[in-house]
């Protein structure tokens, strides 16, 4: 089965906006074994809407349209369906009460406007939205199912999931593909590093289809299958991830498509551990990381983000003598930083980060894109001095981040959570 | 002039990537007065790349194409446009040069396969890439110019900013209209109120575009206008700006797509004013957003990320009785916060987060959402509860986020920097 994916609107037509919607459902559709051959852009634009949809009903055999179902004049998707099929609009009254009842659930009445959401193409089958106003609607034309959804992220993943993945699967029946996938997520290697080390997967496991893919600062590496036979295609994902893991060793951080951040969390709170942070050049990165995770609060107990040298000293008891010696970015300094956070919060580990993020501040010594990590716990104080330069700030302190995420996280697996 | 937009590569097809490209280009081209009218996506498929470029090539005037110009077999995009003009690929002894000069720079030598990234077809215009190893090139096939470009988007960014847009301009010559556009933010008005009090902007600028656009949690007010006299077009697109301003007042933090922490920081900077932070729900957002800014050590002595009441009482001398008898979401607890945070890093001012992100934790009295906010300052302390519920945690903790910082930018308005 094959499927094109097209996005509607203006603001996604001249750039204001990216379109991320259309990613997520070829992801979906793919994932399902539907093979999707283009994405198509257009603005709000009548004539050139059921061009579009004429040419696609044409060539396709599912199609799915997000967009243009709001209730202003710029509007048109509902009206370009109707006129290609050439019916006109009907009120759906069942989706007329779901929108009233969408209103009346946050103590407000449907504002006049709104009443144009629940006209479909007449035939259309209604596709109900149950956390926003504009109900979808799937209709066949030119022998081509199309679907049509909103716009807005949230309600359009919803839709997808619970409406039109589940018809996909009925209308497909008991012969569908699955494509199993999974992805691998990696740190501290080059992307062409790991590429030379998945070289030879083709030879043991030539059905496997393989995927590098950048997701700055980590390398993730995703297999892909296509298969009837669920059982015999997971059991053989599994010994290909087994392969992979083999030749990237250390460096894998996930199979479950989890954040370092999150891996290390994880790592922390099956032993009963905790954590204190003491930032400099990440500057409050690695405590919003590791915070965006509900219930870090039992293991991420303090952070202490001290870019002048007057709070290491008061904060963290950083010695001025090793700051007068050393500077603020040593491997001394965030010895003693890590020690210091660990102490004030009584932490079990003190992880610490000073560095040069740039675009100022390097020498020729210390040049932009130095950085210290100190880690400091039951097993003694280590540190270390690194060189990650990315030419831009924001992502020297992403990188930064990761490095110092990932030293607490080998120190945890050679220390108390030796697996 | 109208043009189209192409990406290529099966890590877009398939929704592996989303394609952040193609907005960046309409955006560009849509600036220089050039109505983009449609973007389309396909795979490394050379039939329907070739098929693709042929049915552009009948209708548009211009096609801006990204990616498949790189070493690999997967790299079909220069063979498909080869074979559109019915040409072979010939060796561009320039590109050949500059892919090698790329390497040496780097203290490589070139890879055999990079070779093929000096193969264009014969008679195309080679564009230069100065910072990648794929060079570009241009040629117009059926009456419509195509420009290809690489698909790694700080390679293709300034190849269409030296390259594409010199040769549009050239190719226009002195009709070229303008697309004049600025762009005013704001935060503290959902986006149906800033809708409403825009809705009489048409009567006084008939000749200006309005567009909203939800850029979470901003809102943001985006104004057009297309005119070949660019000095009456500033004018006119300034007063239509103060009109805005009028109707926004206190909502509206930047006119220069500024994010909310660089105009608190340029606020702080310009009075030689400095800050600390106390940080509970929102985890290190704030120290993050104010950090990510090149210089925000000058006026960001100290965060302190504060998960634990422990923390907060060693750490910012918070009282344990205003912590037993109140809890730590609490408009009490935040004063003495943002107090114990300014205090420890002798700053001017102190300001403190404490509230429930979710999903967890909220009860009847303190429901998910709610969020209080100190201010410690010259003009003494002043607090705020709120409450602010998007249904997820990162969303919540951004939205708390940028409610602090405001209260702060609102007290510096009212305080120090009052204009």
């Amino acid at each position: 089965m094959r499927a094109e994916i097209v996005a509607t609107g203006d603001e996604i037509r001249t750039g204001a906006l990216v379109d991320s919607n259309s990613a997520y459902i070829a992801d979906q559709l793919e994932q399902e074994g539907i093979e999707v051959t283009r994405h198509h852009v257009i603005g709000d634009d009548l004539p050139m809407l059921v061009s579009l949809f004429r040419e696609i009903g044409g060539r396709g055999e599912v199609a799915v349209i997000t967009g243009g179902l709001g209730p202003t004049e710029d509007d048109l998707t509902t009206a370009a369906a109707a006129r290609v099929l050439g019916v006109d609009l009907a009120l759906d009254e069942q989706a007329l009460e779901e929108v009233k009842a969408y209103f009346g659930q946050r103590g407000r009445t449907m504002p006049p406007s709104n009443r144009k959401q629940a006209l479909l193409p007449r035939g259309a089958e209604r596709l109900s939205n149950p956390i926003g106003t504009a109900p979808g609607f799937c209709m066949i034309m030119e022998g081509c199912t199309f679907f049509f959804l909103p716009g807005v992220p949230h309600e359009m993943r919803r839709m997808l999931q619970e409406q039109v993945l589940t018809r996909l699967r009925a209308m497909r029946g008991e012969t569908r593909a699955f494509r199993l996938t999974r992805v691998i997520s990696t740190f501290g290697l080059p992307e062409s590093k790991v590429g030379e080390r998945m070289a030879g997967i083709h030879s043991p496991f030539p059905s496997i289809k393989l995927g590098l893919r950048a997701k700055f600062p980590e390398i993730q590496v995703k297999l892909y299958l296509n298969t009837t036979d669920e059982t015999e295609g997971r059991r053989l994902l599994e010994r290909a991830t087994e392969w992979v893991s083999e030749q990237l060793g250390i460096h894998v951080f996930s199979y479950e498509e989890r954040t370092l951040a999150e891996e290390v969390g994880i790592l922390l709170k099956r032993h009963g551990l905790t954590l204190a942070l003491a930032e400099s050049c990440t500057g409050g990165l690695l405590s919003n990381w590791l915070t965006n995770t509900a219930g870090s609060s039992d293991y991420l107990l303090f952070g202490a983000v001290t870019c002048s040298n007057e709070s290491k000293i008061r904060v963290l008891d950083v010695s001025p003598e090793t700051l007068g010696h050393y500077g603020a970015v040593h491997e001394e300094t965030v010895r003693e930083m890590a020690q210091g956070a660990r102490r004030v919060a009584g932490a079990t580990y003190g992880l610490a980060t000073s560095g040069i993020a740039g675009p100022h501040g390097g020498t020729p010594e210390k040049p932009v894109g130095t950085l210290c990590i100190g880690v400091d716990g039951p097993q003694g104080t280590r540190s270390r001095t690194v060189t990650l330069s990315f030419g831009q700030r924001v992502m020297n302190r992403k990188l930064f981040a990761m490095a110092a995420l990932d030293l607490l996280r080998r120190t945890l697996l050679e220390g108390p959570v030796r697996t």
